[in-house]
């Protein structure tokens, strides 16, 4: 008979919500509770992972607008696991006087490529060369001209030669959104199906890519920011694998993208937690994307910070002071749990004996049911040597089923 | 609406049962989360600390038996936030296959400081001078004899002099449990009211203290086990208030006390976290309490240790192999946060302002509602210096509105 009474608590107790229930939620609730604060969680499912730990839970989607009313009635705050959201109508709950940390206009800026490239861009910060088609963002099914697309690629394409990239501004198209394009075949292909993007395109300049970076910032009520160090982070086919503290990466560049990463969360207007995923460029920086949440590139400061991401989020969500973002140790690694491609490889739940055996291995597991290429947890080890981190956090992803990428070589051993 | 669906998860999930939901099961509980682990607390009341953060809530008393095999039937392990515990049911349970961690017998261990001493001396560990009025342990009621009380205060009063100690093997009396007798009178008025006692009673040497620690060892299911290094604690009135790590401990005591915590643990057949209570009296040790759970004098290993005694013991009691116990700073402070004396203090959940701005500060608040004196939550700061930590974690506790005694020299500014 769970929760069938009423907390009977003197007082205000701060309760925090959270639209959406993934790993992102999981890892906020757990700093919530050290924090003695309470969780309210809008779930699509009972069994989503935040779902699983939080103090209340409500069943519904996060583009309903009663469901989101009913989680703004039981908290004092409400903030966001994913950005899978409805703008105008997180737009009618502010006005309303719903006390949402980011706040639309910051969502906005995150959900929307177009718009977050011309307000960095009008701030002054650096951005690839871009260009908007369709409606500039304001109307999500605006449907792109073929015929202005394929202009705009070729324009593109004369000065910088190829290849081009065309970017979804929102959501995502064929499930991905970002399409590299590689010469004018592939441009009059790609042409011919844009027509079915329900969103506003951009067209970009391909960036020669020195190194790929992620800084992450928690930024107050109050407009203080603490931006914990940049990582190197290894993508493969897009998707995060593992990330790296402090990588290979020059101090003077990881100061910069840090400075950089807290002017973005200005610009932004954040409340909570902000990642800004940065290419460097021949020296430069570039915004490339940002995330108004928790990011899977901190995972790591999660033991390997004084204050990890998910803490300063809630602080930050929460009005209070943020906390020390500074390592703890000299190298920190970070390796994401999937599903292994076989089901007969089982639960990472029930392989979890030789995980933990890795000495220093701080394993995390999500709850998650398990299915080939699903993201289900990830494993931090911090150290002394480089080599010797990134060594046994694989060692203990892969005991877990997590298979690896012939592109990294992780130690295998 | 609150979990109204069953979880939909293919295969079995480990569910780690819990009896008891304060701040202990609220630790192992967030412990757990990070794991994957999914926890099913046995809680008097809904608003009861873990039962704010568990996976499910069930409502029951710890010594009712429906209640505990509701628990067991929900979970593959059942383990304990505290001793409050019917030992013969217990022995039901297990005898009826229900997986408890620790087992009865070493439940009996720690809950019985008769069974203890004997145990414990029997296998040649070394405890203060003792002797057990009354039927031994096995009859929860064994009403001591006054005259034979009397007797024995004498006997150890002549060798040893004064003061003497008499302890409640079980439970409390008066709340407390345990007397030091000054003097001849004051042992004719304490056989006076000794007949109250429904336990057996222990008479033992007063032990001149020259430092009091704490050592707090995990052990797998396998027998293997690891320590977590000495701490030394500041008691006052006999409730905790501080830990240090390392404290002013010799290295070559700490060495000894750690051996010897874990010889104990072994003795108890203990599965899972045991804290150990030594005296250290003329260069010896002695064993003066155990207990067989996480410990108040190991919260500092949450951020203090590579492993925290709340992981292993989680790892432990579901058969999992134990991580590294080592600190990962120098020295760590962690101070308890109890109720301010007055109801206007407030909430410690409205004081979290003042705590956080303290840099370092790690701020556990345990969702408990403030009472004067209640111990709510505990502050850990990790660092270089000795000094610095320890006026940090006031400061934090202090901005909590945690008084502070003033035996503690805890460098009020």
């Amino acid at each position: 008979v769970p929760r069938d009474r009423e907390p009977e608590v003197a007082g205000p107790a701060r309760a925090l919500g959270i639209v959406g229930a993934g790993q992102l939620a999981r890892m906020m609730v757990e700093a919530a509770s050290r924090l003695g604060v309470r969780t309210v969680v809008l779930a699509a499912r009972a069994d989503d992972a935040a779902a699983l730990v939080a103090t209340e839970v409500l069943l519904g989607e996060a583009t309903d607008g009663d469901a989101l009313r009913a989680l703004a009635a039981r908290c004092d705050v409400v903030t966001f696991d994913h950005e899978q959201v409805d703008l105008d109508l997180l737009h009618e709950l502010e006005r309303d006087g719903v006390q949402l940390r980011p706040g639309v206009e910051t969502l906005r800026v995150a959900v929307d490529k177009a718009e977050m490239r011309k307000r960095l861009a009008t701030a002054g910060l650096p951005v690839p060369r871009y260009e908007v088609l369709g409606d500039g963002g304001d109307a999500p099914d605006a449907a792109p001209d073929p015929e202005e697309l394929a202009a705009a690629i070729d324009a593109f394409a004369a000065p910088d030669g190829w290849p081009v990239v065309v970017k979804a501004a929102r959501g995502g198209y064929d499930g991905k959104g970002v399409w590299p394009v590689g010469g004018e075949e592939a441009a009059r292909a790609l042409c011919e199906v844009a027509v079915r993007a329900r969103t506003p395109l951009l067209v970009e300049t391909h960036v020669d890519i020195d190194v790929e970076l992620a800084v992450v910032v928690a930024r107050g009520c109050d407009g203080a920011s603490v931006a914990w160090p940049p990582v190197e982070t290894a993508q493969v086919d897009g998707v995060c694998r593992e990330v790296r503290y402090p990588g290979d990466l020059e101090p003077d560049l990881a100061d910069r993208a840090a400075s950089l990463a807290r002017r973005v969360a200005e610009v932004a207007g954040a409340t909570g937690v902000l990642a800004v995923e940065l290419f460097s460029s021949d020296g430069h920086l570039l915004v490339n994307e940002i995330a108004a949440r928790p990011h899977n590139s901190a995972h790591w400061t999660i033991e390997g910070a004084t204050t990890s991401q998910f803490e300063n989020h809630v602080r930050a969500v929460l009005g209070l002071p943020l906390g020390d973002p500074s390592p703890v140790a000299a190298h920190v690694a970070s390796v994401n749990v999937f599903g292994a491609p076989s089901k007969e490889a089982g639960d990472p739940c029930d392989r979890m004996s030789g995980a933990l055996a890795v000495r220093g291995a701080h394993v995390h597991l999500y709850g998650k049911a398990p299915r080939p290429g699903r993201k289900l947890g990830h494993v931090t080890v911090c150290g002394d040597d480089p080599t010797d981190v990134r060594e046994r956090a694989w060692a203990a992803a892969r005991a877990l089923g997590t298979p690896v990428p012939g592109s990294l070589d992780a130690g295998a051993t």
